[in-house]
């Protein structure tokens, strides 16, 4: 947990992060002292999974709304990291639920410490964020949370329980990466705006912003396992497909080509495998990522729409600008 | 959830119940409207979770403890209801990581909907209880849940990563079920003086004697695990043993016979089967299981100890008497 900023250069996460870039190692410090427990397991285990480093995107987010009011970073940092590890214990269960080996091209919890470990060091990931969002003192953001919680778990269970069936339509794509995903970039910036006493209007024009941005992220996180390659991915190519999840690439190929579809071959357990290559490629050739690309900068138009909505003498420029690049940053990234 | 206080008749709730009789149908009530969602797959598992009923001593307790101060039902039955369910979450967790296939003669939730979901079932339950709890609007009981839950986890990591180890001794039992069972029953009681804004004598004298009733609960549980019949339990007898897991009688057992011990050989995977039906006569019969009884008893009267430590004037003789009955009803209980 040594890098600051998620594995970014001091350079890299000032450009991207702005004002807060320098607050962002104290989010890192705060999640590492989770680690420092007795029990050695405990410690290899957290360890294990909290190096995983990520973007650092969700607190950078919290940290940025709470400078549309009081900035107290006292208050902010715990918000923050609160956030991450939501997000990081998800994913602990996440990976046990769907038996997934890697991520980011790293060993995942349940590969290297088995189910039952990994579903214990979730719970008790959550625990810590319950605790550090409490540290806030703030009712509202913890009941956001606790909400947050609850949606992410159904968008989870809804996405498990629909496997393998292919009549998705993009709505209901939507409504599940709401829960999934978009709703605790949504909580992050509503929190931060919240604990640093906001006014109203911000506290709503920095909600719609997460929303959206959370939105842009879950779909270009869709067209990234499909475009990009396997080594990059840290995982194979197209394994939502492969799993059984029609992601929005998929349902718009559906929708163009319903009747004879390779998806729906593979669904049906029709030689799936050659079939999900067949599937990719057609994906890849037809246009369908740029298609999809669209969607994504549809509601990342939305996401700075609704930043210009925020009362223009609720945050500096800096803020803002940072906030907007962010918007970029999700378009424009690789991996 | 239509019977009362957790399928008690009226009559026997208000015995055992004293003065909050009357309040437990509304934590039931308040734990049944989880299932009102709208998706009929969330609640045909919320309410096959739900349904199992237990005793809902735990939340008697909370609202108990609460009458040592302002009791405000508003306020004290979602903490109660919070209490119940940290503590049913947890048991459903606990059967994913355990692979039970029952639960008090019921199947569990792991059985019936399988791994993948009642992970997810479970963060979900803990999410409401984290926003029940939330509704006290009260800091430190917040925060008091986090670290339960936090230490819960710990508790049953621990106790799977030493599976079939026979080197266990009592303080490192005591540990554990401190970790496993007494911390919630110890929240339970201090929350609920917590919220009632009762002294902070009576806060410290009520979390002693939460914690103390908790040890003794889970002592008699591992008793009863020992001498009750497998139709009663509604799981085999001697399930934890079975497990890998020695709890108080097994472990007495082995000091008392340290060198030539059934266990021992069981968990040297010596015909498992044959030694562990070999170390349950045993232990029925060399008076193991009246010995751990009596370490139950001990903490049992610490408990009552502790009630009669709390200010005297802070709350009225049906609310202590209560109390000091349900210390009993844990040491008489047959199921």
């Amino acid at each position: 947990m040594a890098v600051p900023a998620g594995g970014r250069s001091p350079v890299e996460a000032a450009a991207l992060y702005g004002p807060v870039a320098g607050d962002l190692p104290l989010v890192d410090a705060k999640l590492a002292s989770l680690a420092e427990v007795e029990a050695p397991w405990l410690r290899e285990m957290l360890g294990a999974v909290l190096a995983g480093g990520g973007k650092r995107m969700r607190p950078a987010v919290a940290l940025l709304a709470g400078r549309f009011g009081r900035y107290e970073a006292g208050r902010l940092v715990p918000l923050a990291a609160s956030v991450e590890l939501l997000h990081t214990a998800t994913l602990v269960h996440d990976d046990v639920i769907d038996a997934s080996p890697e991520r980011r091209g790293r060993p995942t919890a349940a590969a290297l410490f088995q189910n039952g470990p990994s579903v214990m060091l979730g719970d008790y990931m959550f625990a810590y964020a319950a605790d550090f969002v409490a540290e806030t003192g703030n009712i509202r953001a913890i009941r956001a949370f606790a909400k947050t919680l609850r949606v992410m778990a159904t968008g989870e269970l809804e996405q498990d329980l629909s496997a393998f069936e292919y009549s998705e339509d993009v709505q209901r794509y939507f409504d599940r990466i709401a829960g999934k995903t978009a709703s605790l970039f949504a909580t992050a910036a509503e929190g931060g705006a919240v604990v640093a006493g906001a006014g109203e209007p911000s506290v709503e024009a920095l909600r719609r912003y997460g929303q959206r941005l959370g939105m842009a992220f879950q779909i270009v996180d869709d067209v990234l396992d499909f475009s990009g390659d396997a080594e990059a991915l840290g995982k194979p190519v197209a394994s939502d497909l492969r799993a059984g999840t029609l992601t929005l690439p998929a349902i718009l190929y559906l929708q163009r080509q319903p009747d004879d579809n390779p998806v729906r071959r593979a669904f049906d357990g029709v030689r799936p495998r050659a079939n999900v290559e067949r599937a990719v490629a057609a994906i890849r050739e037809g246009g369908l990522l740029e298609e999809t690309m669209e969607v994504a900068r549809r509601f990342a138009g939305e996401a700075l729409a609704a930043l210009e909505a925020a009362p223009a003498e609720a945050a500096d420029s800096a803020t803002r600008e940072t906030l907007a690049g962010l918007v970029s940053e999700v378009l424009e990234r690789r991996s």
